[in-house]
């Protein structure tokens, strides 16, 4: 394709997904109305995506020149990022399946622009920012989008590095259920299906980790007719998910029952040598945790006799004593490298969600702490009800007697 | 019946629960060998049931006095209450169906032993000792069980009269799985089936509030076949039973599609005259919130020009155009009042919980702050542990270099 | 109470279950209008609950004399049979409890007065009918309610002695989603936790046999949070179990992982020595088949070293290595011997196909040929349609086009 | 690519799809030890595909000769294709997108060889055989793999036009538990969320026909997360879905609340200018029914003022006053269209019926009588056994004894 055909082909896929984040458009007319961001430089790490292009061009309407690196390589769309480029106000910089060099290269190529506002995906800029302190100078503040990068964030912060304060966006409630639950569960299946077509109705998938996301995950392969089991170090969440009705086993066994395998646990090497020894021919193994650290593809290697692409995005390690395991997406995050990453719909809440915080970053009078700040919880709230309008609910209001009872003793 | 043999009758009940209440058991082992309450004065307004008569023989055991009240006259059971009054320890006072008088003179009774520790499930016991300060001289701590007495719990803490510290054991994690969402979940459609004997599939089930309760009682709705519609004020809640694929719906609205009516918010007359004038012929009012007045019965009393008794617990208003509308246990909590409660499994949660904030409180070296405190996260997942164990689920430990991960940002 | 007052609650649960009796009140009218069954002589062995009592008013109603006879003692309702009594048309006979010898005598009376018409349910009327054949003159048909019924009538009829036509009510459509799955199902897990009130998430239920009625057992109890696993024995059966999420494994091996095993077979025996020598201490054991031969109460007897009842309708067995396996209404159909058995809704399908069958029977010019007869088409359409429109659902109807394109061929 | 490269990526996903289909490969080993088809000549009219290319070779593995042309030539897999016709014993004749034209060529060409037996996906070879009768001499027997086509042979057989036996494969009850409810169930689904990334969670789902693939799509909407709608015209399929906790609506009422239409009826204009006129703006329109006439397009056009394509496979009417409609894929069903079709698991079960459907018949010492036949329950069974061991479930075996019960009448 030319390079102009491609450019509207993203286009296209940007006015796709945009039609289905209304929250965002309401809040990008309302920035745009008030230039809110009227000269703000704001740096981003985020998937480049569709979706992310509509918050892009939504901040670049208040005001703002934003600077755009990719999160992961495996996850751009070539012809959004040509499209932003070809628009104005937005320098994107990735393409789908760049080096490690190339993406780390444009990422630092964010941080020497001085912005003012950072949005993270996986802390990189933050931890970037750390590091580079004194180059930081007019750094007031970021948003970060996932659980993984705020423990690195926090880490940060309690060695003293923390670069600037950081909305825990992730950690809202909005976001937790949207993107966590209903995104990734979804899209988690989705990339695992469009990777193999299994038939998931009536084959055991383990779900490892049972966090917000891997509840999405869980929920959803029972949804699709799987027989469910959960694996989880943490009793609580252990506990919730056998109240649910999941049966919950250490990795060891479920090792043994499992046909397809899903880590979303934010830690490593939690499926390796001794879980592969145990797994039965044609298991199939996927990550839907932010890194690709949660299979240990090191020991996948050194027990496999030989390797071999079967489809696109699956790879076959055939071991010493002829089982087969397929790898999908090379370990990497399957919703985002075998699909189409979370539905415009997840990412209309959490991109909501971004731009509200950096509005009230870039316009607060007095600078936040240094250190993790929750989302405010009317932020939380608006979006919710801008939500509950693009889907056509109503709801009712609590009569005044009622919010007086609410907060009334002596009755 | 001789009261010997109803005595005999509430133990076996008392022992059929605690077969149940494994947790409370291994605690209530520990406190006995460790003497851990010895001599400690507890009152306590909980409901009189055999899961209850577990837990203050468990205190008892550690060493405890032990003086109980009612927290609803519904849900006595009188041969239970006879049961602990012949064993030793425990005074408990309370008879099914006693009058508001009598139950508050019981409720008295307990203040003036002057307790050290409170069990409180609904506030009560802590309005009381608000009321009459003064006379409440030892009291150090108090453990309450609802969201509706936290809410009367923060009110008086907001006018500076709590009268001590409050372990707000209904927000604990474990008690808002348990007790909240599968507890009241399942014992609440329990209720509504053995006052109604309705068969739900196909029915339209209409649950007004979604908080952690009310989204119990709409998962069991639907897992028993249900259309379930969901109303809520909050738009986050609201956003997320709509997420979960209800329904949602404004009260007036819903009033015109439901068979079954539930009403489990902490407001009052969330279902009122305007409600019961769209309602159909036949339809069943529930209510599954703390207090009794969620549902107007002043005007569905003004509404009827006829009320009749059509089943025990279930009261027909038929209203002047004819339609009747099927009131259920007077609109008391419903769960308690046509059931048996909770299930011993979830009061073996919320009981251990209670038994362990009693304990720390009562060996704390400094006093607690006066205010409304989380249950310690450690009590919490000791209580999930041993609920596990109880259960008979193994889940896995994390290796000391995954716990290095979790907590390492430079990887 | 004295006998006026048991007719009269007896009354009043007549008409509460009538009143959710919406299809069969439809049905009763038409036949009280054209005097449909005038004359008839109606034989009938069922439960005899307010449900029953309906059924009969109905068909008294059209014009016929009916005496009833309990299908099983444990379900008698004696404030019903004491209503219908003392209402006019019917006569029967029955005692909650009754001796064996009791029952079989109200049964030959039944079969005494000679009917042109029977209603059964376990085919023991059509049964007797078989082995006295020179008496029973007048019978025209029967219309046979259970599965297990219908195996007796094929044995019946394979050995030439079926005395009469019988349709299998148990078979059509109607009838096997509601009474079998919907009805069933809810009621067995009703009345186990009526027996028991046990928190059902987080437990593993066993449910042994995936026929239409264990299909409904095991969706409810994954609808409460359990955790189900299924065995059976017919691969497709297996199968289907199997994709739609359940863990499918042999009894003995569930019998190691279960917490309440339930058996809906048709068959004897399921669970029997080598099967309690598995499980673990504290199961509870139910049964939702039609005979009280599918637990092996022998081999549990000689397995226990005592027996006591802990409960109503709950008796423990402690066997000899310490394990108690507590067994639910004698192994009796928990759903009837344990709760108020099937919803009034689910037995108005029922009672409606019955009352047409036997109008349909009684209306004949020309008799049905001997053998088993599936209920025809249209009465199973007109049914559902009745159903639907009680629930107050409207649907579509096909234009003349697309009826026309459903019979074409060349398109 | 180059032809060879081309046929290798072919062959690739031949033995992707064949690994999954354990049921068709232990089939196949079997026809090829008895060498079971040996001379037979096999026409077949099916979905051009890696899975059909198993069936194929299992066949020519059986000492068949195969001959091949497409049921729909959006399914087609180009490379599958060349792949068959680089291996040997198979011609398959088709090419994805090709012209109706094209199509029917090939399918005569399939005719005009003469074939034995016939595999058919909508009878259309079974159609050609009745115009040209006389020229299919040698023809022995049909199978059939869907409910439309099966429709056609019946009315054909009406007209006593059928041109030989046919075996209605797909009313098997494998076929309607795997193919219809798990596989299009699953596939329909896939195939809406490839071509629209849409978030189904919170979205309202209207599924218009509840046949068993209708069940099969609302079942896994709702595992979504959708608010599931459904519209049918029989009233008993109307009445099972809404026992299954489905509203259920007139389409017209419908219309107003969906987000996503899918149609699965068999009938034909059943989405049409005055459900258009009511849809909300952003609907998508999606076919899962055989042919591409359950939504009007001719409507659909003529209500438009505008019509652009937007994403692959996704077709934005732009109605006069402004709303916009997204037709996928045309009307054609979806699952083929713009998914991969039935996952591999669920042809696996078809094809197995298939193969071992057209062994009987070749194999069959007396010709079968000209009718529609159902496939024998032996053949049943003996694919759901293959199919347990598959998964690596093992089931129970009823004893003797048991056996004996079910058939005794006399307990």
């Amino acid at each position: 394709m030319a390079a102009g055909e491609v450019a509207r082909a993203g286009e296209e896929r940007i006015r796709w997904a945009g039609a289905q984040m209304e929250v965002l458009g309401r809040v990008a007319a309302r920035l745009a109305e008030e230039r809110a961001l009227a000269g703000v430089r704001i740096g981003a790490c985020l998937h480049l995506t569709a979706e992310t292009a509509n918050l892009a061009r939504a901040l670049v309407g208040g005001g703002a020149e934003v600077m755009l690196c990719a999160a992961n390589p495996l996850s751009t769309q070539d012809d959004v990022v040509r499209a932003l480029n070809a628009g104005g106000g937005v320098r994107a910089s990735g393409r789908r399946g760049e080096s490690a060099r190339a993406r780390l290269r444009a990422l630092r190529a964010v941080l020497a622009s001085d912005p003012q506002l950072i949005l993270d995906d996986g802390a990189e800029l933050i931890a970037g920012a750390a590091r580079a302190r004194g180059r930081q100078r007019s750094l007031l503040a970021a948003a970060e989008e996932t659980s993984a990068g705020l423990i690195t964030a926090r880490a940060l912060h309690g060695e003293g590095r923390l670069p600037c304060p950081v909305y825990a966006v992730n950690e809202s409630r909005a976001e937790r259920t949207f993107n966590d639950r209903f995104g990734t569960g979804q899209s988690t299946l989705d990339g695992i299906l469009r990777a193999t077509n299994l038939l998931l109705a009536g084959r055991t998938v383990v779900v490892i980790g049972y966090g917000p996301t891997g509840r999405g995950v869980a929920l959803r392969a029972r949804g699709a007719g799987a027989v469910v089991i959960v694996c989880e170090v943490d009793p609580m969440r252990a506990l919730e998910a056998r109240m649910e009705g999941y049966e919950v086993l250490p990795a060891l066994v479920a090792a043994e029952r499992g046909d397809v395998f899903i880590t979303v646990t934010g830690s490593r090497n939690v499926l390796r040598a001794e879980h592969f020894a145990r797994m039965h021919d044609g298991a199939v193994l996927a990550n839907a945790g932010h890194f690709d650290v949660e299979i240990s593809l090191s020991d996948l290697g050194a027990a496999a006799r030989e390797r071999e692409s079967v489809r696109p995005l699956v790879e076959r390690y055939t071991l010493a004593d002829g089982r087969r395991l397929n790898l999908l997406a090379e370990g990497r995050v399957v919703n985002l490298a075998a699909g189409e990453g979370h539905p415009a719909a997840v990412m209309d809440i959490s991109f909501a969600l971004q731009a509200l915080c950096v509005e009230r970053a870039a316009r607060a009078s007095e600078p936040l702490a240094i250190g993790i700040h929750p989302v405010p919880e009317e932020i939380d709230r608006a979006v919710a009800a801008l939500k509950l309008a693009a889907l056509g609910v109503e709801i009712d209001a609590e009569s005044d007697e009622q919010q007086r009872y609410r907060t009334l003793w002596e009755r």
